[in-house]
């Protein structure tokens, strides 16, 4: 069993080119035992944004905290705390802090 | 794409013998289209535990609200909210309460 606490994890800036102002922290992935899947949370703060991307892994994510849009190329939904997204393989997607606060998801993606 | 809102989602008791005042929703899942992994969300209201059990999943949790402890066998670990926690397969682990207020926990197994 591995316990550990986000304050303690090594924050990277989101490598994806046009992002403007978010950054991943890799909770739970190989390092820590993981084979199946990794749980990461991507906090994007006020103003960044996620440009649209696809990959052939899904996502499945939970909103903790601030607000903002998960968008694909021709419609765009509202996410909240308590919202949850699943994204398929090779679906296009973006996301984008319309608040005021960060905007913090837990997003897991299979290895 | 899938949205949802947690609070539009059905709320089970939690199916596991010995099992206090705990309840399961299964926010992605087949259902909406996941094949490598399901994300839940577990309350555990207080008072109540999720005595120790083990399966050949793994565990991938994230608190979200509240206190209490996992525990194995021979050892128990602190749970609050920015704690994570990557139970093994075939790893015995249980859950309690040890607040006042509900313990949130989103989980995530394998499917």
């Amino acid at each position: 069993m591995y316990v550990g606490r986000t304050k303690d994890v090594k924050v990277d800036q989101l490598p994806m080119e046009g992002v403007k102002k978010a950054t991943i922290q890799w909770l739970i992935s190989e390092k820590e035992g993981a084979k199946h899947f990794a749980m990461r949370l991507v906090t994007i703060k006020k103003g960044g944004v996620i440009p649209l991307h696809s990959h052939s892994q899904v996502h499945e994510q939970y909103i903790l905290k601030g607000q903002g849009i998960i968008f694909t190329n021709d419609s765009q939904r509202e996410l909240k705390p308590g919202g949850f997204v699943f994204v398929d393989e090779n679906e296009a997607h973006g996301m984008k802090n319309t608040g005021n606060e960060d905007l913090e998801v837990i997003c897991c993606v299979n290895l």
